[in-house]
């Protein structure tokens, strides 16, 4: 490395002094995607927004004034860091839903669970380390791995969730070849984008395997109580207090606009996570703390989230489906809550190829590659229920299933897709010694 | 570096497993202070809050109100990782009252300026890469430049702001010694928490140091439209697109509580945050965000920047005239605008030392410590006139004052202080080759 900046470019002054984390930071393959998913004639089958006009948005705006009326010197003041104390009280009460037993104060309060997830991150993980994660994983996760250097490595999944040997196997192996594993990463329920739910056996064998090989499990729950038959599996921070890290949302089971998630972790890993926090934001909103406090005080929130079910029940059900009567020869999961189901498409297609020609017919999906760190994920699509209405996602499946007809007639008459093969999208492990 | 992540300890099972950057990670010298000042018995002249009861709520609760029951599925959606465009466009308003032209494509809106800093930090430092800051500067800058494991290089300041000859020493110096500098950090209005602002003729001056070495400057300015006159400084932005990256924020002009700052950057560099931003949190809140934008559209928001002025102006004026009759032993720095003044107590105190004392007197600063990298600071500390009212103000100068005289008794009988002189807070310069 020189001591010296390097030097700028005339498209960029700055281009040689960036930190080496910098060319982490990649263009997600969903970015693209949200101009072209907000232009109306376009059937999104893409974006993983909540469908918010079930919400009851007058009483919403009648609380939110009411807040700032009576208590406005104190919901547009600064904060505390960690998160304001009635919140993380209610932040456990929503937890107790999924079995968790916690004190309010092991609850950091973030800006959405993505920032959880970045300061997760932060505190643990050096260049070179190692993060397990599902294959495939959520992208989002992915990216902030990625700028923090972190070798990511996907274990095994199937319609159970995360494979318990594989697991086993994967830790062998890197711990062999003398790796440091900083945590797992799992999305146990109506996983993004697989779609699938880890079930109680391998919850309770995913957490013995961690413990037994002092891996840190970092539990990413922001769907958890959205399972269409209203059923709540317990979660896996319900079963270990000190081997997990859980993470939660408000996005999903309320609004995402006000970006407030958070973190439940071990005492002392908290005390980091709020210091990082400091450094990060100061402080979470206590705009958007309140307004969720209100809410939550006011209005039968419970019922709210199964309104919410039932319309995702829906929506999935009509996805099936159309996939059934659109989409025969491919394969898909199905999920029995969430916004999404995991497509795989017959052999030669390539999703990340196709995607260019799907936007053109007016549809639009997520290719499996975004969802891998190594290149995976060419033959699979994320399709989303959450956002269209019934009638959109038939529509949207139908000119999905034209597109794929006529990639199939190319490839019959040019050959496969050969594109976005290849894993490289990973930078090689780095030597640690 | 052991290939294993360490072992735990009884009290943190995780103890072994954290990034070295953590070390990093040091409760603030302020934060202590937060719960200390919020008991009313207290006069507070620590924290740095804004003045909220100066704002009309009411009509802050009716343009909610209306934002959410008109636009509620868009304020309370997902949005744009860079922020909403009519923000963006608001903003370059804002900055419009400083001198600065700028397009809103190359705004980005961040959780309060502290991510801004964030972001930026992320972006272009590596470990044991230089950042410039006067001496003294912010304390939540420093937070974040040494959780990147940044070298922290403190420049001189006089009554004028920062010295340009002290600057070009200092990076003569840096580069002799092989040293990489990233950027230089500067508050030009108001400083916090030294009180002091930089003359126009230094701006062009620093500017142009800065061109010709360069480096770039990150120019943090929250208080720029707080100058108790009425008068605007231009903005060094205002005087350089390509090496300037500008930090702007609500939390002062409006209110912190929506959490909303930005950065506007040279395009590239502009590209290089929004994508480490939607790693960090995905996207900035859109119902803060369009809260502050119906704010700005629906009321006389220059208007409401000028009571704050009024408000401020008095204070200070308070404050100034306190020191002046309880305090005369001591010397303290005169600002033109802003929230605090930088006050220097005779030799032999050390107001890190005296702190407890003063709290158990109801009363509460910051100590000088705070705001240097390098241990110095003790014979100062910063005193906020911003949220007490003048009244309290008084009643707290003379707090401090009897404090003081008491602390300078036990000087006289037992010798100066000498805790906290020591220059051991920054880690040692790494050895870069």
């Amino acid at each position: 490395m020189s001591p010296e900046p390097g030097p700028g470019t005339r498209l960029d002054p700055w281009f040689g002094s960036y930190a080496k984390r910098t060319d982490g930071l990649k263009v997600s393959e969903t970015r693209a995607l949200f101009a072209v998913a907000n232009r109306p004639e376009v059937v999104s089958l893409a974006g993983g927004m909540p469908f918010l006009d079930a919400l009851p948005m007058d009483l919403i705006a009648k609380i939110t004034s009411e807040l700032i009326n009576t208590e406005g010197t104190v919901a547009l003041q600064y904060g505390s860091g960690q998160g304001h104390p009635l919140m993380r009280e209610k932040i456990t009460e929503v937890m107790a839903e999924e079995f968790i037993t916690a004190h309010p104060d092991d609850v950091v309060v973030t800006t959405g669970s993505q920032q959880a997830l970045d300061l997760v991150t932060r505190v643990f993980v050096d260049p070179g380390d190692v993060i397990l994660a599902e294959s495939p994983s959520y992208v989002g996760a992915l990216s902030v791995f990625k700028s923090y250097e972190a070798w990511i490595e996907h274990v095994a999944m199937d319609a159970d969730g995360l494979v318990p040997a594989a697991l086993e196997e994967t830790i062998a192996r890197l711990k062999a070849e003398g790796r440091r594993i900083k945590f797992l990463y799992t999305i146990p329920c109506y996983h993004n984008p697989a779609g699938v739910t880890l079930t109680v056996p391998r919850r309770a064998e995913v957490l013995e395997i961690c413990r037994r090989e002092g891996i840190l499990v970092v539990e990413d729950n922001p769907y958890g109580l959205l399972g269409f038959d209203g059923q709540v599996t317990p979660a896996i921070r319900s079963l270990d207090a000190d081997g997990v890290i859980y993470l939660g949302s408000f996005s999903k089971t309320m609004a995402p606009g006000y970006r407030t998630g958070w973190a439940l972790a071990p005492h002392a890993v908290r005390e980091k996570l709020v210091l990082a926090s400091e450094a990060t934001i100061l402080c979470p909103s206590q705009a958007s703390q309140l307004s969720i406090a209100a809410y939550l005080d006011n209005f039968d929130w419970r019922g709210q989230i199964d309104v919410y079910r039932g319309v995702y029940r829906e929506r999935c059900q009509t996805m099936l489906a159309a996939l059934a009567e659109h989409m025969p020869e491919c394969d898909w999961t199905v999920p029995e809550g969430g916004f999404y189901t995991w497509v795989t498409v017959p052999e030669g297609i390539n999703t990340k190829t196709m995607l260019p020609r799907a936007t053109t017919a007016l549809v639009a999906y997520v290719s499996g590659v975004a969802f891998y760190a190594d290149g995976q994920g060419g033959r699979q699509m994320r399709l989303s229920f959450c956002y269209p209405t019934p009638d959109r996602i038939r529509e949207g499946v139908r000119r999905l299933a034209g597109v794929l007809s006529k990639e199939m007639e190319l490839v019959n008459l040019f050959g496969p897709h050969t594109e976005g093969l290849a894993p490289d999208v990973q930078n090689p492990a780095p030597d640690i010694a």
